[in-house]
């Protein structure tokens, strides 16, 4: 018998359906998509090809190197095909029922060693710790324009996730307006503060930790866990146990922690899964948006191993053959 | 430049990036993807295997002819796998912060044609109303179980939209709960129509026909359209121009028109991008919903020739590199 489970922060109902697994075909194969056959052209991310990119926004840098040269450790470039342009301004419009802007944001690229690897888990605790840190100082600096609402850091891993190019690298794309998505979160966590006067993601954290059932991973700093109402198969959330409404807020000593985490919980689903397709989502409060008591940061992993058909995009109701109780008790006990 | 644009319906944003289309990768190949290797296992929805499914609920049959036996013109049996059950009550509970019931429900699958066709085109505009008609028949009689909520219809055809079978077929799944993206579709019609006393579908049919950019057909009873906020490359709908809030009540001389304009929009979605994966999805209000003069069940047709990354699913933001003013002036010119 499958059960239906409500995200308690934004109502989506997701049906775990365990026996449906059994169906063939279900899951793609464990293997990772194949990669693209050697292409003739250079990796435009690797050491040496600086010059394909457009010129660098910000790098990390050895002593002595210069900006569009060699010897950096990660890099941030506009993203070449870009969804939203930086210049100009928003010109909103609208005709009869429909509203219009011009497609104004900013969309870079976060190259995160010069090394051609197609994941970030070989690299040291102290190199993720700059790629975050990264992050941080990107978001920081696209904050103070006045025309922008929102950004968000992701990462696509392999070709079924949306990845174009295969050396390891992030986006953070800004954009004019704060999306659905995160709207929807803001508003249940405000309506839940409203009603109880608690933040709904710290209850989370300790009634997880009670309860003991989904967690994968618990240490002094955070919790990651195979949320309640997963909607995918091995769906993996990394929380900050102490409260913050920004990720960029994040303060220096935590860092190295977070670095760390990233990297056992990757490592452990690269093992389970066999190198997976993914995506990696922050999901932080808006720009305009001061700290607050109810909006808590945090990141959201989802395996692209399953299919997305038509009962999923019509209902926004999902269904998961893993119930997150089994995927978390099997990633807790992988050896990293 | 690209565009953002929003969803009148729901405040869903889209960005419009015509631009990003030269980005290499970004389509599927136009060629369907390819059929699972002959296996030696019999097609059970083909005539003569009707013992490989669980009994059938309801067919169109010849006269004369028995139940779970040949000769059937459409044949509706519970799916295999079902995501939810059909038996039991819903024993709703909670727990801290979580909420779950089990997971009753239906889900039936409604084998269109007893041929081995991976498409429905083919069939004859009399069978295509024999299907349209089983769908109303078979909502109609699963609305009269007060445990369910919701019915959604619904077709994945291709590997890449998710069906694990190629003969022709749809699924009807039954949920005890309204799922969110259609309750969002119902608040955001409610809300206009409090605000203007009109239907924003039907004003959406004005004002597509009156601008006659975005239009594939316009018929006696239909129009098609790639909409305003289209999330994917060739998205279309189909809305009827008769204000009706739920799908099973068309009245029986409107569903051969409506058999007559689905056939016509396979028809061309499969000839301008050859035959590719999709996921069609019949919009319809909740069971316990009376008849109202706000919501408009219609048809959404979304082909799955793009990859959906993390952006999209960390925003609910869509990136589409196929503006719905192309992709309805290239279909409508199609000859079918």
């Amino acid at each position: 018998m499958s059960e239906l489970r409500k995200d308690p922060i934004i109502n989506r109902w997701v049906i775990i359906a365990a026996e449906r697994a059994k169906r063939t075909g279900d899951f793609y194969s464990a293997k990772p998509s194949p990669e693209p056959a050697a292409s003739s052209k250079p990796c435009p991310f690797c050491e040496g090809n600086e010059g394909v990119t457009p010129p660098e926004i910000y790098a990390v840098r050895k002593p002595f190197s210069t900006p569009n040269g060699r010897d950096w450790l990660v890099r941030v470039v506009p993203n070449k095909f870009p969804a939203l342009a930086i210049e100009g301004n928003l010109d909103k419009k609208g005709k009869g029922l429909y509203d219009y802007m011009r497609g104004i944001g900013a969309h870079e690229v976060i190259i995160e060693t010069p090394q051609h690897l197609s994941s970030f888990t070989p690299l040291s605790e102290e190199h993720i710790r700059l790629v975050l840190q990264t992050y941080q100082l990107r978001m920081a600096d696209l904050k103070k324009d006045t025309r922008f609402a929102y950004g968000l850091i992701f990462k696509n891993v392999g070709e079924r996730a949306g990845a174009s190019l295969e050396h390891t690298h992030s986006q953070l794309v800004v954009t004019p307006i704060t999306p659905i998505r995160i709207a929807q979160e803001i508003k249940g966590a405000k309506h839940f503060y409203d009603y109880r006067g608690r933040c709904i993601f710290c209850d989370i954290i300790s009634q997880e930790i009670e309860e003991d059932e989904r967690i994968v991973i618990n240490d002094e700093h955070f919790v990651v866990i195979c949320p309640f109402a997963s909607r995918f198969p091995f769906e993996t959330w990394i929380l900050p146990k102490q409260h913050l409404t920004h990720f960029e807020m994040i303060p220096p000593h935590i860092l190295p922690s977070l670095a760390g985490i990233t990297k056992k919980v990757f490592q452990k689903l690269e093992k389970a899964l066999n190198n997976p397709p993914y995506n990696m989502l922050i999901h932080t409060s808006s720009f305009t948006m001061e700290e607050t008591e109810y909006y808590h940061w945090h990141i959201e992993i989802i395996p692209r191993i399953t299919r997305v058909a038509g009962f999923e995009w019509g209902t926004g109701f999902y269904i998961n053959t893993v119930p997150p109780e089994d995927a978390a008790k099997y990633l807790k006990e992988i050896a990293v």
